[in-house]
């Protein structure tokens, strides 16, 4: 982003001083909310009013325009309908104003007409250099200093409070709806943006903007697409490198929704399983629901990051430890045992319990709090756990007993430093609040705690595998100069400059070549007619397999040479390609495929027949390299395959890492040129024997 | 089960008389509690406490000891130390009584000793005719009568309130955790049940008995492991039949839960997957969360169940509408959209709103309710829908509106017959049960109403086809003599015997009456060595295939002989198997596993080397019909490879639907003397053409 740009973004989300443009007198419209909401929050920059036609708005001096206030505000809010839009972005402009916030709606959601007009006031401000938000947004708010230019209803409860969690939203509904309930959590939340149709700043920037705050922690996101995939990425890497947990809601993962979203925003979706895999690339966590986000940003706000994954279960019945330990264990989380020596203390303590984890001291601890103290303490000290949870059920409700439970927990030892302390109870909320004001996090539901303590732990590692160094990624490779299909022989020529390896294969003009070209290579060999206007060889009869001698081999290019000439007389044809056969190795396909809204992006699956069925891809923006190739692999059924099955020798999974990185430097270099690659099948041979693409087909943008 | 048995437990869960053995003075203490809890709850039953120390047991008159009693009590329930246990249980068959309640621990969880004690008490009242719950359980409950033989702690908050709800659960902590939560709903329990250690009466009889009561809707069950495996599946089929819920929550599923499991009751666990499919076949919903099995059972006592499940979305913010149709269409619901000339209607009503489905109605429908009515009647008289929900957000925690907005969504048409309508929303107690006054079901997180509701709408579905006539069963073959291992051709026959069909293949003696049998049969052959001693045949080089005339077939057979007779010299040889070489089909396997818990199950999935890997299979218990087994063919990869991959002809599902009903009948009628079957590869060939299994390997006990 330029300095300017960004220097404008501030004047957005933390303008210094404010006009809101069609100010009403009465406090309950959307060109009155802002300002008495501005006059409550104690906003300390300046706000001017802008009506024509009135001195006052609501009780201060109101101006007649844009023109006539005696400073250039950093921010106007634009409260005024649709059809007075342009004219007040004009006004804007003329004044010199930065940023401004169209509220209306009836743009681009309304159809062509919509668009149009939003189209020409995008125009306007592109060439006055003034940033928008909206329109068909509710606007930004930052707690911490005041500012709400929004109309949302949501402030006539109270204002947000500062605190480590920022909301962007593309939804001006969710977004109020989320801060709401964060709200309620008693999560204190910084940054507050809604970005509606997004026509000029999206998603992406917004998002990009919060993460370079100070004190942010976690941001809670929704999105119905992607606009500018540069910044998304960018912003998700960002967020990764310093830190902060991106937990995102985006919609349209079903076919209904992907359809309702087209109609809503008139964003892209997108294909869906492409847009989950490049969260895992970024580690973002894509959150299923609008509880697990909540449950997400309140862990990581109220308790910070683990040291681990490793998870401690100490609870009164066992059955519900059970529960957790099987909750705790889908949600990828280490419910590792006590050590023994540590677990012979427990013993000696109460004899009856399971001292193993999970750790069922059994009703006993509860009838004896100092006991209770001490076992947890031997717990926390010697089991080595990053997440401690006690198991509550509904007794912290018994007002007589539930402040002398909280005590016991606390005084076993202190959380922070990576350890997370929580309870699950059902209790009133202010019972909640006593607890999570000595440091326990506080969840109702077993699988609600550890789904979310799961992708903290995550963050946690995430994080930690982003501050290694790590080698930068090689150069791109040289862009390419032709257009439309390649021959299999050139794909494969372009494909071994960008770093793909390729086995030893000869394209020869006439039969007598072919033959030769085979002496050379070994027996035995495959021969197949080489065209950038055939891609699929074997329905003109264009592939021989499996020719032992030369004369075999000069009788079937002859053959496919004919069949060709004969099934598609106006081909442009190479010749035939002359490669050796390839015995073993494991199936697997790898392909460049165009997003719609994330770009280019390579995608690796199993081979085969069953690949349709069970549509076990994978998919990662570009460019990336190996160590992000390994774990692409890893995310497969075909990873699991290249470990060996059934006694097989593992494959040559770092030459398959190696592939699929150069094939993504060349689809980044190409970027806006490629229109996709396919190589299929892609056999990986065993373990330090590499990996041999059989075909490849290469389709570029007319 | 016997009548009288089934009695004496309507003596432990709905008893007409209670003798107290060791009845304390302190209402605080096990002893006390019952006595409390019973004269609380205005139990017209009577109620003696047994006490040799005492005249009074908390002003009530008690007696010296069970002996000493005026009448024979239905019940007893034993507030006595582990140790005490064995005589009372021998003074209750002394006196008569049905049926006792075993509080104390200290039993089989304890290790040897605990379990030899448990043992002997349980041989003592088996010998008088005594049922027991327990011990280390929590006791029993009807609150329909006052009934609440217990002393769970959960009642110091209130007693249970009468309703469609039955709570079953083999650990008692559990129970009162789901109780209380249940209760905090608002919902209705009627019967509560725990059995800690299941010494005689277990989950499935406690299941089977509360199923068989008038108004139970929904049954929410604990379970770590079953022990009566018949008495379960009767208990699930005649829920089903009866169109009363289960909603089971079983621990145990991951590897750390089912070890947690044997430390805690013993109970085993038996394989996951086996349980989980086996849920599928008896229409039980097998709940992830307490949450989840809390907010299916709060659907259906609430509700009742709709007719079918199309879901109709209802909302004033486009994105939260998206949401909930990616959830619902998630979760199995069908978000099916409005006529088109309904969405015309709604079209003139609310010209800026989405009326397809996600309905978005835009914030406008919020500041003029009677459109908002005029609005949903329409979407209720011409959507068609099953489920109604309406998208509130926080709105309704607005005390000036929240009224109003039940108001107008009520006015728009009623709920019941089969039409469920909801909300979700985010709003105080108060607001929730004003709601839930007008029959809306509340929620406050889309994916939990959604996941509800699509459980809520398979309970439909699954009555629905246990209510449609279904033939008999074929009668289960006769039962197996033999002992040990088969041979092939040994198992073939007893399998074709039983219904499976297999291809004609012929058992030769001699090469030359190999040579014969391949001229009978056609060529080309495969010749394989038949011998029940020899398993792995391919090992010691017994197979020879696509032999293509007799001399071939000759001098492979010859072989074949004597490479097993040199491998394993004192193997009983049959002879050589003759059998047709078979091109095509797909390869699937098939067999018999005996689970743990759930006794012999049908396995059903893909063949070939990634069947390791995917572990896609699946299961059912036997015996069950061709329709079952085409359920279970539906829930597998292997059933989408059978439908038809990359234009390949669909398989003979039907052929492989009765071969796997033909293998449940044999597995049902050798149960206790069947050690497993595998039937791999299996090749289902194109429709019409039938099944071959190739290869079957039968083992029996010793």
């Amino acid at each position: 982003m330029a300095d300017a740009a960004s220097g404008n973004l501030d004047a957005l989300f933390a303008p210094r001083s404010i006009a809101l443009v069609g100010a009403s007198d009465d406090a309950a419209r959307i060109g009155g909310r802002p300002l008495r909401y501005l006059r409550a929050s104690g906003y300390q920059g300046r706000v001017y009013p802008v009506n024509p036609k009135r001195e006052t708005v609501q009780g201060q001096r109101a101006w007649p325009s844009i023109g006539a206030l005696p400073e250039v505000p950093d921010l106007a809010l634009l409260a005024v309908p649709a059809a007075a839009t342009r004219a007040a972005v004009e006004d804007c402009v003329a004044k010199g104003v930065k940023a401004a916030i169209i509220f209306a709606a009836g743009f681009a959601e309304m159809g062509e007409e919509g668009r149009d007009e939003q189209a020409r006031i995008v125009a306007v401000a592109r060439a006055g250099g003034l940033r928008l938000l909206g329109p068909n947004c509710l606007g930004a708010a930052d707690s911490s200093i005041g500012y709400y230019g929004t109309f949302s209803v949501m402030l006539d409860d109270g204002f947000l409070e500062p605190g480590p969690v920022a909301i962007v939203s593309q939804s001006g509904a969710y977004g109020s709806h989320i801060a709401q309930l964060a709200r309620n959590r008693g999560l204190g939340i910084r940054h507050w943006i809604t970005t509606g149709n997004e026509c000029d700043v999206d998603m992406a920037e917004a998002l990009r903007w919060v993460i370079d705050r100070e004190g942010v922690k976690v941001v809670m996101a929704y999105a119905e697409g992607v606009r500018n995939r540069a910044l998304f990425f960018e912003a998700l890497d960002l967020a990764r490198r310093r830190g902060i947990a991106v937990v995102l809601l985006k919609v349209g993962r079903s076919e209904v929704g992907a359809h309702a979203v087209g109609s809503h925003t008139a964003a892209l979706a997108g294909a869906d399983n492409v847009f989950d895999a490049i969260c895992r690339q970024y580690g973002v966590h894509r959150a299923r629901s609008t509880a697990e986000q909540l449950d997400i940003a309140y862990a990581i706000a109220r308790a910070g990051l683990p040291r681990g994954n490793r998870l401690g279960i100490f609870s009164m019945s066992g059955g519900l430890g059970i529960q957790m330990a099987d909750d705790g264990d889908e949600a990828g989380l280490a419910v590792t045992p006590m050590p023994d020596d540590a677990q012979a203390e427990l013993k000696a303590l109460l004899p009856y319990a399971s001292p193993a984890n999970p750790i069922d001291a059994t009703a006993q601890a509860m009838t004896d709090l100092p006991l209770m103290t001490r076992y947890i303490q031997v717990v926390l000290e010697q089991g080595d756990y990053d997440i401690f949870v006690a198991i509550l059920g509904t007794t912290p409700a018994l007002p007589s007993y539930s402040a002398r439970l909280a005590e016991a927990l606390d005084a076993a030892g202190p959380g922070g430093e990576g350890l997370i302390r929580a309870v699950t109870m059902s209790a009133p909320p202010e019972v909640v609040r006593a607890y999570e004001a000595r440091g326990f996090l506080v969840f109702e539901d077993s699988v609600a705690l550890t789904r979310a303590l799961g992708a903290v732990a995550r963050f946690a590692e995430s994080f930690a595998a982003a501050r290694a160094e790590r080698p930068p990624l090689p150069a791109l490779p040289v862009p390419l100069a032709a257009t439309g299909t390649l021959s299999e022989r050139a794909a494969k020529q372009v494909l071994a400059e960008a770093g793909m390896s390729f086995p030893d294969e000869r394209l020869a003009a006439t039969p007598e070549d072919a033959a030769a070209a085979a002496d050379a290579i070994g027996y035995p060999v495959v021969v197949k007619i080489c065209s950038p206007d055939i891609a699929h060889k074997t329905e003109v009869g264009g592939v021989v397999v499996n020719l032992g001698d030369a004369a075999a081999v000069r009788d079937a290019s002859g053959l496919v040479l004919d069949r060709a000439r004969a099934a598609m007389p106006d081909a442009v044809i190479e010749g035939v390609l002359v490669a050796p056969m390839i015995a073993g190795g494991v199936e697997v396909i790898a392909g460049v495929s165009i997003d719609a809204t994330l770009g280019p992006v390579v995608m690796f699956g199993l081979g085969g027949v069953l690949v349709e069925v069970l549509r076990d891809v994978t998919f990662r923006a570009v460019p990336f390299d190996a160590d992000e190739a390994r774990r692409m692999i890893a995310e497969t059924t075909a990873g699991k395959v290249l470990q060996g099955v059934r006694g097989a020798a593992p494959a040559d999974v770092d030459a398959l890492a190696e592939s699929l990185a150069a094939l993504s430097r060349f689809a980044a270099a190409n970027d806006g040129r490629l229109a996709g690659v396919d190589i299929n099948p892609l056999k990986v041979m065993p373990a330090g024997e590499g990996v041999v693409p059989l075909d490849a087909l290469v389709l570029l943008q007319a």
